[in-house]
Formats: C-alpha cells, sequence, structure tokens
C-alpha cells in the first residue's frame, strides 16, 4: 500500500480520444434509446376515464412533490457548490482554480443528472401506471408486461446514457485532470440521490404505513380502497420514493463507481486506464438493450424468470464482450501501458489484460450471485419467506423475530459475497494502486448490468401503482385484477434485487474511493505521509475511535428515517381518522374523501425530515476529520462501510420477507385474508415498510456521500492539523466544534416535532 | 504506534510482592463477606409451604440445568485446554513449555472460576427469591429490598473477589511472566462466560415467550399462572439465564479487564505497572462493600433511586482513594518507574501519576454517565418509554418500530460516549503503549464499580423470581404483591444499566487487548514488523474484507441466538398447548401441568443450540487469521468491536424499552391491562425477550473471545504466512478451511433442526 497513486500528467493519444468519442456516441444512442422506449410506452391506450382521473391526481402529486424537493434541495446545492471553492483541488499540470471552478460546475452537472433522471422516472412511472392497468384490462398479460417492462427500460437506458456521457465528456474536455472534476461529479449525484432517497423514502411509507394503520387495521377496508383519504398519496409515494429515488440512486451509484474507476485507472494503468472504464460500461450499455429486448414475457411464465433470464443473458454477452476487449485494447504487460507523457508505469507484475477480465468477470458474477441470493431470501417461492409466513400462525412477534432472523442471516451472506468479491479482485490486482484499480473494475462489471437492474426496479412501482388505479377505479377486476396482484409480487423482489445490487456497488465504490481518499492525503502530506500511515493502523485507538463512530452514524441515519416515517405517518392517520369522521358518508361511498390534504401532509413532512439525516451524512466526516484527524478519518468511513452493508441488506431484506409472507398468507395460506395469521402479516409488513423503503436503501448513497466528503476535505484536514506541514489548531478544533453544533441543532429541532406529535391529546389519537 | 511493547524482563520487589500479597489479602476479605452476607439472606425466614415447594422445583430444574450444561462444556473446555498447548508462548525469561503448561492449567481456572460464580449465583438467588416473597408477605417492604441486596452483595462481592484472587495469584507466582498466564486465564473465564450466556439466554427466553404466547396471548391467563405448564421453567430460566449467565459474564468482565491492564501495564510502566492494576480493583472492593451496606431503602422511596445513591457515593469514594493511591505509589516522572532489573522504561513524557489518576476517573465517570444514560432510555418515569407505550394506541406495528428508534438512538450515544471516554484516555496517554495503558486504567476505574453492578444486576432476577413464586402459591396478595410488582420494575431497569456497562468493559478491554495482540505479532515477526503494520493499514481492501466479516459475525450470531429462542420457544408452545389439550381439569385447576417436562425440553434445547453460536466465536477468528492473514484479522476484531458495540446496546435497550412500555399499560395507561394498547405492547416485550435477555448480552463475551483466541492464535499466524520467517502455506489454508468447515457443519446442523420444527404440520400447531 506504501506505492499508490503516484501523481502524474497524463494526456490522451488521438486513437484513444476517438474511442472516448465512440463511449459518448454510445452514450447518446442509450438516451435516444431510451427515447424510443418512451415513446412505445406512451403510446399505450391510457384506460378509462375513472382510471385517468385517479392517473391525473397521482401525477399531479408526484410532480408538485419533486418540485418542492428540488428548491429545498437547492438551498444545499448551492451551500455546497460554494463551499466546494474553499476547498484546495489536487492539479494534474492545469490550472488549480480552473479546476475548482469546474469541480464546483460538475458538482452542477452530477446533481441535475440525478435530478434529472429522478424526474423522468417519475414522470414517465406516471403515465405508464395507468396503461399498464388498461393494457391488462383490455388486452391481458403480456401486453401488460411489456409496457411495464418498456417503462423500466426507458429509465435504465436514461440512467447509463446520462452516467456515461458525463464520465465521457469530462475525460474528454479534462483528460489527466478528469479525476479531480469527476470527484464533484460524482459527489453532486451522491449528494442529491441520497436526498431524494431519504426524501422519497420518507412520502411513500408514510402514505403506505398511515394508509393501512387507519385503511386495513383500523376500517378493516382493503389496500387502495377510494374511501381511504392516503390511497392518492401512497400511489404518489410509490412514485417519488420507490422510482424517482431509485432511479436517481441507481444514477449516482452508476457515476461514483465510473469516478473511482477513473481516478484509480488513471494511476494504475496510465492513460489507457482512463479510458478502459469507460468502455466496460458502454459495453453494458449494449447489453442493456439486448436485455431489454430480451425480456419478452412468455405465456404461462413467472414475470420473475421471464426477468431473471433476460439478466443471465445479458450478464454473459457482457463478460464476453469485456474480455474481448481486454485483450484487443490492452497490452499484455505493464511496460507497455501509456502513463504521462509516454512514460510506462513500472513495478508492477502481471498482465494488465488478464487482471482486467478476471476484475470484470468477478463483478458481473457477483452480479449473479447477489440476484440469487436476494431472490432467496425475499421470494415466495423460498423456504425463508415460507417460513416467516409460518410463524404467522404463533402471532405477530414470532413473525417479527423470524423476519430479523432472515433478514441478519441474509445480510451476513450477502456481505460475505460482497467481501469474497472484493477480496478476489484484490488477490487478482496484486497489491497497491492496481489491486484497488481490480476493485474498481469488478466494480465497472457490476455496472454492465445496471441498466437491466433499473429497468427491473422501475417495474415494481410501476405495476404496484398499476394495482392501484385498478383497484381504486372499480374499472378492472376478475383474471385483469389477478394479472396485476402477480406483477405486484414480481415487483417487491426485484425491488430487494436492486437494493442488493446497490450496496454491492456501495462497497466496491467505497472501497476504491478510499485509493483516492489516501491519495488526496498523500498529495498533500508528502514526506510526513508516514505518520498518517501510523495513525491510520486499524488497531490504533483514534482509528478505532473513528470506526466505532462510523458504525454509529450508520445506526443513527437509520433509526433518524425509520422515526421520520413513524412521525410523518402519525399525521397521516391523525387526518384520516378526522376524515373518517368530519366528512359524512365517506364510508358509504357518498362523500369524497381530500385526498389532496393527505399528500400535502407528506410532502411537507418528508421534506422537513430530510433535512436532519442529510446534514448528519455531510456533518459528520467533517466533524471526525477536522476534530479527530485524518487516521480517525479512514477508520470513520471503514466502520461506515462495515456496518452499513450489513444495515442496508438486514433492512432491505427483513422487509421484503415480511411483505412476501404477507403475500403468502393472502393467497390463502395460513388461513388467508382476514385470519389471525393474516393481522400478523400486516404488522410485519408495516414494520418492514420504513425499513425497505426509507432506511435501508438510504443506506448506499449514504456511505458514497461520506466517503466524497472526505476526499474532498482530506487536503484541509491535514493542512490544518499536526500531521500536515502548516497547522492551525484553532481553525481545525472550529471546524469540527461547528460541524458538531449544526448536527445537534438540527437533531434537537427533529426531537422537539418529535415531541409536539408525541403530546398530541391521546383523545384526538381514538378512531371515531 | 511503532514503540509498542518492548519486551523485557521484570520482576517484583519485596514492597510490591507484599502489596500484591495484600490485595490477595483484600481479595480473600471480600468472598468472607460474601459467606457473610449468604448466611444473612439464608437465615431469612423461607416462606409457607406452597412457596417453599415451588421454590424446591426451581432449585432443582436450575441446578439440574448447570449440571447438565458444565457437563456440555467440559468437553469444549477440555478441546481447548489441549489446543492451547499447540500455540506458541510467549516468555519473558521463563521457561516456555512451565508457561505453556500453566496457561492451560490457568485456562480452566478462569473457566473453573466463571463456572463456580455463576452456579453460586444460581444457588443463592433460587434460594433468595423464596425469601424475599415471605419477607414481602410478612414484615414488609423494606426487609424484603433488603434480602434481595444483600442477595445481589453476595454475588458481588464473589465475583470481585475471585476474579482479584485470580489475577493476584498469577501476578505473585509468575511476576513478568504473568501476561502469558493470565491470557489462559482471561481465555477461560470469557469463553466459558460466552457459553453460559448464550445457553442460559437461550433457557431463559425460550421459557418466557413460550409461556407467553400460550398463556397470555391464547389462553389469556396472567403471567407466573400455575395452570400454564411453562411457569416453572419460566422461572428457572431467570436463575440460569439473568442470574448465572449474568454473574459469569461480568467475572469475565472483570478478569479479561484486569487481564488486559496487567499486560499492558508491564510494558507501559514496568514493574509498577504490574502493581497498579491490582490495586485499582482492590481499592473497587472496599468500597463495592461500602456501597452495599449503603443500599438502605428509605420508606416510600423508589427502588431505583436507593440503588443509584449507592452506585454514586462508591464511585465517588472509588475515585478518591484511586487517585490517592496513584500519587502515594507512583513516581512523578517515568524515569522513576522500575523496568526489568531496575532499567527505567525511557521515551515517554508526562507524570505518571497524572496519567494514571486521570485515567482511572475517566472510566468511572463513564460507568456514571451509562448508568444515567440507560436508566433514562429504558425507565418508566421518562420520555423514551413513555413515547413507546404512547404508541401502542396505534397498534403493535408502531410499538416495534418507535423501540427499535429507542434502540438505535441509544446505541449511538452510548456508542459515542465509550468512544469518547477511548479517545480520552488515549489523549491522556499521549502516544504508544502508555495511551493503550492508560484505556485499560480507564477499565479498570469501571471495575470498581462492578462489585456495585453486580449487586444491582442480581436484584433483577431475584426480585423477578419472587414476584413468580408469590404468584404461582397464591399465599401472597394485596400491599405485598404490590411491593413485588415495584421491585420487579425497577429489576428491568438494573438489568439494562448492567448490559450498558458490560458492554463498555467489552470496548475498552477489547481496544487494550488490540496491544496484546500486536505485541504478539511484533514478538514473533521481529524485523518483519513493518510488513504487518502495512496490511493492518485501516483502509488496506485485506483489512477492509476482514473489517466487514468480523461485522458480519456480530449480526450472525445475534441472529443465530435470536434463532434458537424462535426454535425452543415453539417446542414449548407446542409442549404447553398439548398439556392444555391433554391433561384434564388444567384450566379448572384440578389437573396439575407437568412443570417438568418443559423444564426438561429447555434445557435440551438450550444445550444443543448454543453450540452454533460458540463455535462461530471460536472459529471465525480462525478462519481470517490463518486463511487473509494478520492484517485482516486485526481488521476483523475492529469490525467486530465496532458494530458489536452499538448491537449489544441496541439489543438490550429496545428490549429494555418494550418491557417497560408493557409495564407502563400495566400500570393502567392508554387503557390499561387487557385493551389493545396492552396487546401491543406485550408484543413489542416478547419481541425484546430475546434482543435483552439472549442476543444482545452475549455479544458482550463474544468480542472478548474472539480477541483472546486471536492474541493466542497470532504468534501461529504469522508462523506460517508470506510475512513470518518460516512459512507453510497449506497448512494455514489447511487452518483455515478447517475452521470454515467446522462452522459451516454447525450452521447445516442447526439449519436442519429449523426445518424439523418449521415443517411439524400445522393442525398441531393450533391451541385445542
Amino acid at each position: 500500500m506504501s506505492a499508490l497513486l503516484a501523481p502524474q500528467a497524463v494526456d490522451l493519444s488521438s486513437s484513444n480520444t476517438t474511442l472516448v468519442i465512440v463511449v459518448g456516441v454510445i452514450a447518446i444512442l442509450a438516451v435516444a434509446i431510451a427515447m424510443v422506449f418512451r415513446n412505445q410506452v406512451l403510446a399505450a391506450n391510457d384506460g378509462t376515464e375513472n382510471m385517468k382521473t385517479i392517473a391525473g391526481a397521482v401525477q399531479e402529486g408526484a410532480a408538485a412533490f419533486l418540485n418542492r424537493q428540488f428548491r429545498t434541495l437547492s438551498i444545499f446545492a448551492v451551500v455546497a457548490f460554494l463551499l466546494l471553492f474553499l476547498l484546495p483541488a489536487h492539479t494534474d499540470g492545469g490550472n488549480e482554480t480552473t479546476l475548482k471552478i469546474f469541480r464546483s460546475v460538475f458538482f452542477l452537472v452530477g446533481a441535475g443528472f440525478s435530478a434529472l433522471i429522478g424526474y423522468l422516472g417519475m414522470w414517465l412511472a406516471t403515465r405508464a401506471n395507468v396503461r399498464v392497468a388498461a393494457a391488462a384490462r383490455d388486452e391481458g398479460r403480456e401486453p401488460a408486461m411489456r409496457v411495464a417492462f418498456r417503462t423500466g427500460g426507458t429509465v435504465g437506458m436514461f440512467t447509463v446514457g446520462l452516467g456515461l456521457l458525463g464520465a465521457a465528456l469530462v475525460v474528454f474536455l479534462f483528460k489527466g485532470d478528469a479525476p479531480t472534476v469527476l470527484e464533484g461529479f460524482g459527489f453532486g449525484a451522491a449528494m442529491l440521490a441520497m436526498f431524494m432517497r431519504v426524501g422519497g423514502g420518507i412520502f411513500t411509507k408514510a402514505a403506505d404505513v398511515g394508509a393501512d394503520l387507519v385503511g386495513k387495521v383500523e376500517q378493516n377496508i382493503p389496500e387502495d380502497d377510494p374511501r381511504n383519504a392516503a390511497t392518492i398519496a401512497d400511489n404518489v409515494g410509490d412514485n417519488v420514493g420507490d422510482c424517482a429515488g431509485m432511479a436517481a440512486d441507481l444514477f449516482e451509484s452508476y457515476a461514483v463507481m465510473l469516478v473511482a474507476s477513473l481516478i484509480l485507472g488513471k494511476a494504475a494503468f496510465g492513460e489507457q486506464g482512463l479510458v478502459f472504464p469507460l468502455i466496460v460500461p458502454a459495453i453494458g450499455t449494449i447489453t442493456a438493450v439486448i436485455g431489454v429486448f430480451l425480456t419478452r414475457p412468455r405465456s404461462n411464465e413467472n414475470g420473475l424468470r421471464t426477468i431473471n433470464r433476460a439478466f443471465y443473458i445479458s450478464a454473459v454477452i457482457s463478460g464476453v464482450l469485456c474480455a474481448v476487449a481486454a485483450f484487443a485494447y490492452l497490452p499484455s504487460s505493464f511496460a507497455d501501458l501509456t502513463g504521462a507523457a509516454g512514460t510506462p508505469i513500472a513495478g508492477y507484475d502481471g498482465d494488465p489484460r488478464i487482471i482486467a477480465t478476471v476484475s470484470v468477470l468477478i463483478g458481473i458474477v457477483l452480479a449473479a450471485v447477489i440476484l440469487a441470493l436476494t431472490g432467496y431470501y425475499t421470494g415466495t417461492e423460498d423456504k425463508p419467506v415460507q417460513d416467516v409466513g409460518k410463524t404467522s400462525l404463533t402471532g405477530a412477534a414470532t413473525v417479527i423475530l423470524s423476519g430479523i432472523s432472515v433478514g441478519f442471516e441474509s445480510a451476513v451472506y450477502t456481505a460475505v459475497v460482497i467481501a469474497a468479491a472484493v477480496y478476489g479482485a484484490f488477490l487478482v490486482g496484486g497489491s497497491g494502486v492496481v489491486a484497488l484499480f481490480a476493485i474498481a473494475l469488478a466494480g465497472c462489471g457490476l455496472l454492465t448490468t445496471v441498466g437491466v437492474i433499473v429497468a427491473m426496479d422501475t417495474f415494481g412501482p410501476v405495476s404496484d401503482n398499476a394495482q392501484g388505479i385498478a383497484e381504486m377505479s372499480g374499472d378492472v377486476d376478475g383474471e385483469a385484477a389477478q394479472i396485476l396482484t402477480e406483477l405486484d409480487a414480481v415487483g417487491n423482489t426485484t425491488k430487494a434485487i436492486t437494493k442488493g445490487i446497490a450496496i454491492a456497488t456501495a462497497v466496491l465504490a467505497a472501497t476504491a474511493l478510499f485509493g483516492s481518499y489516501t491519495d488526496a492525503i498523500r498529495s498533500s502530506l508528502a514526506e510526513n505521509y508516514a505518520k498518517f500511515e501510523a495513525d491510520a493502523l486499524v488497531f490504533n485507538p483514534g482509528t478505532l475511535v473513528g470506526l466505532i463512530l462510523g458504525a454509529a452514524v450508520v445506526f443513527m441515519f437509520s433509526g433518524l428515517a425509520v422515526n421520520a416515517v413513524g412521525r410523518a405517518a402519525g399525521a397521516v392517520v391523525y387526518e384520516v381518522r378526522r376524515q373518517f369522521r368530519d366528512i359524512p358518508g365517506i364510508m358509504e361511498g357518498t362523500g369524497k374523501p381530500e385526498y389532496g390534504k393527505v399528500v400535502d401532509i407528506c410532502t411537507k413532512d418528508s421534506l422537513r425530515e430530510l433535512a436532519t439525516p442529510g446534514l448528519l451524512a455531510l456533518t459528520a466526516p467533517i466533524a471526525v476529520g477536522f476534530g479527530l484527524g485524518a487516521g480517525a478519518l479512514a477508520g470513520y468511513l471503514a466502520g461506515a462501510i462495515g456496518a452499513g452493508t450489513l444495515m442496508a441488506v438486514f433492512l432491505a431484506n427483513s422487509g421484503g420477507a415480511w411483505d412476501n409472507a404477507k403475500k403468502l398468507v393472502e393467497d390463502g395460506n395460513h388461513g388467508g385474508k382476514g385470519s389471525p395469521a393474516h393481522e400478523a402479516t400486516i404488522i410485519g409488513d408495516t414494520v418492514g415498510d420504513p425499513f425497505k423503503d426509507t432506511a435501508g436503501p438510504a443506506i448506499n448513497p449514504l456511505i458514497k456521500v461520506m466517503n466524497l466528503v472526505s476526499v474532498l476535505i482530506a487536503p484541509a484536514v491535514v493542512g490544518l492539523s499536526a500531521i500536515g506541514s502548516d497547522t492551525n489548531t484553532p481553525l481545525r478544533i472550529g471546524i469540527a466544534v461547528a460541524a458538531v453544533v449544526v448536527l445537534a441543532v438540527a437533531v434537537v429541532i427533529s426531537k422537539r416535532r418529535e415531541s409536539v406529535i408525541a403530546d398530541t391529546p391521546a383523545e384526538t389519537n381514538v378512531a371515531a
């Protein structure tokens, strides 16, 4: 690890420039294909008047929420944009001020792309939902599935197209200085995605939990019943959380992974290292198109099987093409790689072609294994969910305990699999920066599947919404309703799989980003670097303290997110109960609930609630870095990665297992709908809601935001601390204290909000 | 960190030998005082015939379980005893073979002391319970509390007495070689405590959960109703889990903390460093006696306040006496400390007296802060539990979610407080081994409170049992029953506090033990040590992989423990239902349930279930160390400490909050007993049972067992790996594979057991 990233200038030869342009063209083609898919979706029949009215309300609510969310987030973006100017930038020959400006500009580009993809995903999903329902009603199962798949395909192609386009553009424009600019791009993408995940996640689950608590539990009316004032909000939530939030999140995973690969690629493989990490996802883009076209439903085939087939075929094609590309593009020896001004990077053994090929394959295999593992732990046809279903016979407590066990167990195996992939790539790379680049390339291999994964995931909220609209409109029944229920169950599993893949990219990206963190420190410290290494030993008490704090932040973030959902759901419950009490004739269907009020409450509350967890992610690394030093900050990141991996999978899979255990009972097992077993699984599902759709998925961008903040502040941290050349302890401690104070104020404010709701007199808390 | 533990011979001067003898005499006096307390307890009136019969059944069941458990564990002990011979031992002038023999012998002594204290605790508690019930019935509140406190005092004095005696004996006999022998002593204590925590924890919660599921939920009969066949087993469980398991656990915390302090003390302070860590707990022993005498109930004072007062007074006295001892015993300069053969240890700045005093005070303050923090998060009079109670109005799902939030939040603040204490001691110590010793001394400061803490904790199961016996006998009612209910609620909070203190000692001990781990590696590697440091950088992918695995083991261990309780409780449920169905007249009180059968099921199942989590703790570090190397093993330990701290507090405090939220509702809030709110909190409490009494508390010994295994195998790991002088890769990988295989077989066997129960036909699963 001692010989890490040697700072050197890298230019691009004309043939490599051409290759980067080709990648850019592929990216633009992907966006064009996305537009074609989009038009196909919009061309489909959009249902009865009733269905259109409902869909219109959902569209309006979702757009209103995202618009308000973007306005709120623009404050954070402006502050971050300005603060970025204060932080030193590493240059590779270019002018530092120019680079700082472009780093900040590309921060906005990254954030803008994240927002754009989220918005596009939401926009299309809120139009596709009603079309899926209409297709199921008028044309049958396969046309319905096709519309849902095409919607996913659109969002998937947008995600990979824009991610690749951004990265190729930066490499084309900045060449050897690309990594510095990319830090801004990645940070923008990750920060916005994190906020969208948290905000959307709170919205969707506040509405869902609130609707269930009053509707299913108290009034005993079915899900998506139009008499429930929270139903429109629930459907809006699917689109802003599961769809917009997820699309932004996967875009961010894609962008940050590319950033990490390009930073390390330049150091490990020189010029070729700046190009190869673009070739791999470009191949993935092509195979994603193949995958989306392959997703053709066969009659009587489970929808999950269709999706899995498309995934595996496109993964195999990606693997073969990547190997071909590695052998065609890379030289057989490190000596033939082009470093700065034609200088080869010496000192590493091995054949770059084999290192690249094996690493990429590790990533592709990792995606396949996670797909299978998550499918096993959350699918209705496998043992874990069936066992959770059986425990419903002994009541809600055993349902909760068995779901938690499934979550713990699947988290352990997923973490072990991810760790094995990291270790495998590490062994393939050998040592130092090549090993880190190998890990990043494994991440690129994982990325080749992102197009298909996004397509799979978008399938979830679209079919969930389609079912909701069908149910509310009352215009769909019989076989068509059955089709939509099946699609909804498939969507639950694909959503869980996406979360597994997302957290794997987070671990690989974060491990690789560690390289850029130490690089930033190395270039600031020069001959004092050894002192940093002595500080960053894992058994150094300072590092260990950082590590405990990093793990603590994951727990705190999860707790804040779960709590926020609880609070917002409480507000929804009060409002829905109020409407049942105050609006005459709701239960009889003669009075109409005020759906808009609940949408408003969810919008207002989730925007208010996203600040505290978001600030935690931004301020905690600043406090640890400036307060305890660069070694403790390294420990902090490691602790966050370790605890974050396990917590994210635990939350996602226990939630997925509960959701599908409920589906099992609803399908007639253990007493079926309305039985005590059903009631027990509804409790499990409600507990799982904020686990799997709010806290769990937000941990993925959280890890990356904290990593990128650390990379960005690293030069300033060592500059001000005792291991740097110039020290300014009062300023350093002052910054740390300021960060803690900001965070503490945010926590106190959200605590106070909690009291307000918890102290609402118990009488107003009882259903009429 | 580079100048860690310099190997050198240390002898004891005659004045220091005298001091060690004085410490030994204090330890023996503590045991003598314990005997006096014991006799006071036994002298109390032991109730009506009915009560005696019930108490007799509990005594018999508890003794039978512990005897069978010790027989089972003796297999593990013999295997470990023999394997210890195979591992190299570090010597400080003594003969290696002799040291190996004594290390193994003291392994048995440590294990034996753990077992003995557990047994004594259980023995006395099963006799005290009925006496507390009788005192409440015949004499009133204060005599009842006094008997309960005296029982706690006995166990507390035994714990500190035997722990101190063992350590003083080893230092007296082996002087400079004491650390090597103490590794065996600590390992024996920790291993046995871990198994007792897991086995007893499964027993107690299988019986409790099983009893509640059939009794409270299905048959709607109160807790401890004699018609429930699981009641005796439930009361036995309190004694073997909360009492025997807890006493062994705290003894182990005490012993391991002393071991770590003596190892580091020798390296940091030379001869005085071998004596001062004995003086601090000797002072703690004296103040514990004062504390126990101070615990005099005042009329109309909440029991918790009485206990807290005793704690704070004895903590202040300890702090003052330790400062006096430091200034009286230690010199003012490092130059005046006696290293080997009179050589002072050079190269460290600072005044040893101030370092020692401040460090010890940090530990004492830490104990007080954790006491307050845990009391806040789990006490019925504070906001968190009251908020959880309020959420019962919106059903079980919100109770679960709010309890989980409380758990997460309290885990974060507790972890931050512990981390602050570690960091504070680290700053006081300055650098290198002195900093580590300062952390260990903070641990010793914490230890001064253990006597009172054990006394407080034992109070819990004794009063819980007293209430059970009173209820079952039907001979206690009115005010006396009220008194016992109050004592039981106080016990819930004291139990949660003990767990907080225990996990704090685990973090301090583990951080300090890291020093012995690196020392073991240093003495094996000599000039190759720098290579290990390069491997142990926190951002090295190998270390990071180890870290993820370490965190994963904590999740897996928790999942296994929760699962084991679920399985064993399932078996209890089937048996109790069978008895209700097959034995005529149970519900009418004319037929008598077969209590013994349920005790048998719990005994058999918990002994079968403890193997897998236990093996996980023993084999996982072996697999990581031999398979991935010493750097990855360091990362593994760090990951386990980070995740373990948070998980342990999360599990303990969410469980404690649910338990007391239920008590709140039972006290008449939110609808009181029998209301839907009550039902919701019962579900919360049942989920919390295995959290707080099985998985959570077992994480404390788990961390230490894994640390000590790593210290013991470290020389062999580096000897066989590439960074050692002689390498034998096939043997190294072979050992790792063997460890993985043993673990995999254990997991598969417990999975199979799971299937057997889960596949029991649903009809047998429905109450008659």
